[in-house]
């Protein structure tokens, strides 16, 4: 594996061998309330994607067999829309689903969600995401998807705190 | 690529670079009809898989953000549950889905269908199959999968030619 820390805690390995990414971060939260911050529409807005960005959800059905859809803005404006249909969910475990975006119609990737439980009431997300070639994969790697990946998991951090304190 | 041709016209191919299987074929009839054959419920439980295999289906709905979800059944006995979701579908050209089956439920591929024109009235379908690693991939290899394969695009040939008759 080349493995880069893109922060003290995101870890982005790129397979020597095949064309998948996988992505790890570990959370101060209990694996039931990281999940319901991915499938709860209300909550998933709150973190996803870099802080400069809003996100405007038209589905969020994360069921086996179902779909999601939503628009990136900046300032009120959109700026990008992204898409996929979920393969499988098993509650507070996993999610299987595609990855795409209008603006770019021919690039999908596979991904898969996984939660693993840590001690002291932490969480460990884990996603490994595939798609059909390593050109595709180098063009992902390249998007600066790591920038809202970090801004985003910091806001998730937030969040995650602020249900703890609700708990 | 590996090339195994196992049939004279379905051939099926191992990138070996890549965890992915191409899969081609070329049907004797326009590419309006093959796409109806794959897309309604009532054509597609006519032809696909082995011939000694029933299909039930449950859910066919082939549009994006669409799932499909059957049982295969022989001799009235049902023998694996099949399913999947879509991501995208365009038309008379393409279809982006992921395919599974409950019997073994950590396997996924992500799969596009793409159909193209041919002179004559004919049309070329390919498959591009994409697994997370190379052993998933063996292991679609080694279940089998050619016989279905065979067999079921020989029903959609006659098929395809009771629908041009009908035409």
């Amino acid at each position: 594996m080349n493995t880069s820390t893109t922060t003290p805690e995101t870890v982005i390995e790129a397979d020597p061998d095949v064309p998948t990414v996988r992505l790890v971060r570990e959370f101060d939260a209990p694996r039931e309330l990281v999940w319901r911050a991915h499938v709860e529409p209300e909550l998933i807005k709150q973190w996803l994607g870099p802080h400069s960005i809003g996100m405007d959800i038209e589905v969020w059905d994360m069921r086996t067999g179902g779909e999601y859809r939503y628009t990136a803005t900046r300032e009120g404006e959109e700026i990008a829309h992204f898409y996929g249909s979920v393969h499988r969910v098993t509650d507070n475990e996993r999610i299987v689903q595609t990855f795409g975006f209008e603006e770019m119609p021919e690039a999908v990737s596979l991904d898969t969600l996984t939660l693993h439980d840590l001690p002291d009431g932490r969480t460990r997300l884990e996603i490994l995401s595939v798609v059909y070639d390593f050109e595709s994969r180098a063009g992902m790697l390249a998007s600066g998807m790591e920038v809202g990946v970090n801004e985003g998991y910091e806001a998730l951090d937030a969040l995650l705190a602020r249900l703890k304190d609700q708990a």
